[in-house]
């Protein structure tokens, strides 16, 4: 059973977590960055900090590889930790997701809590059990599926996130939303300058954010289907990413998911009856607070290829998107012919340029 | 829901399990042992197994590490391996832990399953979802708990076993015999010779065996309490064996268990009341068969310090044994000062020189 706490008073959420759960040593990963902007204030806050042998990983997500993993298994083995032991992993999705493996599989399971120091690990990475690292250059390649014992979300280490990583976890906020309802929809267009939210109004949107992913996963937890639902925006948004990628001119993953958002919401316009008018208001809102994808026309049988050799595509050949008729009805499964995806794009440049 | 299958007739129960699992690709992992002995004959007689594309490894428990794993990752990558692959894991131990925890971990968790060739692996590693890698000399360091989806035991391999293999195995259904009943116990040591008896003979005891530890690990998946009752043995044994693997001069697993046998049946005696008549019983049966581990009161403090770092210890620095008041009568969580175990080591050479 995962404890999943929201709370801007980490220091003692924490503390009291990290009683309840152990009595033996305390391990707490972080990396290169938190472990500067985040780690000496969170000590002074938390005695289970202060006391923790702390293990600091290279930042970014290529380190988020086997030799960082298994660096951090020889630590543990070499510190002495046991399966009673407890690692606190404090940092981004990068941190979060290995920290979790690690101690997922370290003596076939220890006990860890994750403090996603991130707007994007706090929506996005916080809840759905997913850990793991990349391998051969494949994303989250080998992993398990195992919950934390207990997740600390907060909105206090985000005046330390520079406004486009805010505004790239923004983006999956918006997208838990479409999977809710109008209201929710509606409500966070009102916010365009993401950083001017104070630490408690935030707190409150992540709460009922993370609330549609947690009933999302708890009815799939091993992604077999409904599960899908959480892909939406991601078909689209993973060629616009990986296009910026070949480009060397990459974009963050939240932004090109704001684009995919777009392209996915147009296709469920024309073929599942989503009303036009959010998909304008939602257009306008991404434009003014994203801008826009630099493609051309030129540039989309490079994205029908890309979206093609997506991992959610089970049959050869075929592009599969998860729709939406309205907010809050998700119709997952739906294979799209090329010449509607190129309608589709043709519509997101319209609307983003 | 694991299928636990026991069934001489190994190919067409392999092609059953294989067809209801997976429409998918079939990968077979082996070692360079089972490849030679068993994997010919099993392709004349499985369809899957003929079809599979087999990733063989080397042979031996000092192989099952974390640079053999990150082969099976890589090979199951570069052939293209799904989720909804399944991997065959034909061999001992070795084979079906990696190659479980390989599986398990292969994009979060594929279908696999375990037949195993040995004895031990057969009534040891067939039920209870261990799966792991050694790392830095501590046996199964790395690994997770998760059940394979169908096992297939049989006793048709074991005639390509020397007798040390089989011997080995043995060791483990002692051990389940003594968490059953004396007379079961008495049972077991009638054999003295392991490689005389018939195959379905073999799968008689076997079923009975494994009966033993799938009731034990039933009530106790993750081994956080009762299952302990199965590391009877392994405290002293993995020491044993881990001091062996150091020197290298490795002793098979089931060797160091029937050892570790005789040090805690030493120490049931002395702190639970374990019957001195069934100790010296088992002292001599196990020295008659099993002789005994090349150590010396030298070797005391390396011991005593591979026992303190067993991941069954829950508080650093306490060594924890698993003690028998009388056959089927197990107490768990007995921490044992390091003075008591010196005694029982003493006593266990003298039983065994």
């Amino acid at each position: 059973m995962m404890n999943l706490i929201f709370d801007n008073n980490v220091g003692a959420c924490l503390d009291e977590q990290a009683d309840s759960l152990s009595s033996g040593k305390i391990f707490l990963l972080t990396d290169t960055n938190v472990s500067n902007a985040v780690l000496p204030k969170l000590r002074l806050l938390s005695q289970a900090v202060a006391r923790a042998t702390v293990i600091t990983t290279a930042a970014g997500d290529v380190n988020k590889n086997l030799d960082a993993l298994s660096s951090i298994w020889t630590k543990l083995t070499e510190e002495g930790a046991t399966r009673k032991s407890l690692l606190i992993n404090l940092g981004g999705g990068m941190v979060t997701d290995m920290g979790s493996f690690a101690a997922s599989t370290f003596k076939r399971g220890m006990k860890f809590i994750n403090v996603p120091t991130t707007l994007l690990a706090a929506v996005d990475a916080s809840v759905g059990g997913k850990t793991g690292i990349n391998f051969h250059y494949l994303k989250n390649q080998i992993g398990v599926f195992n919950d934390a014992d207990a997740v600390i979300i907060s909105a206090t280490f985000f005046n330390t996130l520079p406004a486009t990583e805010l505004r790239s976890g923004y983006a999956e906020m918006i997208k838990h939303s479409l999977l809710k309802s109008k209201a929710a929809f509606n409500d966070l267009l009102e916010l365009t300058d993401v950083s001017s939210i104070d630490p408690d109004s935030m707190l409150r949107l992540l709460r009922e954010s993370v609330g549609v992913k947690k009933s999302v996963v708890e009815r799939d937890p091993t992604e077999t289907g409904l599960r899908r639902a959480l892909n939406f925006g991601h078909t689209a948004g993973h060629a616009f990413e990986s296009l910026a990628m070949k480009r060397n001119a990459p974009i963050p993953h939240g932004y090109a998911v704001a684009y995919g958002m777009v392209t996915e919401l147009v296709l469920s316009n024309m073929l599942s009856g989503f009303p036009s008018e959010l998909l304008y208001r939602y257009g306008s809102y991404c434009r003014e607070v994203y801008g826009s994808p630099a493609i051309t026309c030129d540039d989309y049988p490079d994205l029908i290829r890309l979206m093609e050799a997506d991992k959610k595509n089970t049959a050869e050949g075929k592009i599969n998107f998860t729709l939406l008729e309205a907010p809050g009805k998700v119709k997952i499964d739906n294979i799209v012919p090329a010449d509607e995806i190129k309608t589709a794009l043709d519509i997101t440049r319209d609307l983003l340029q």
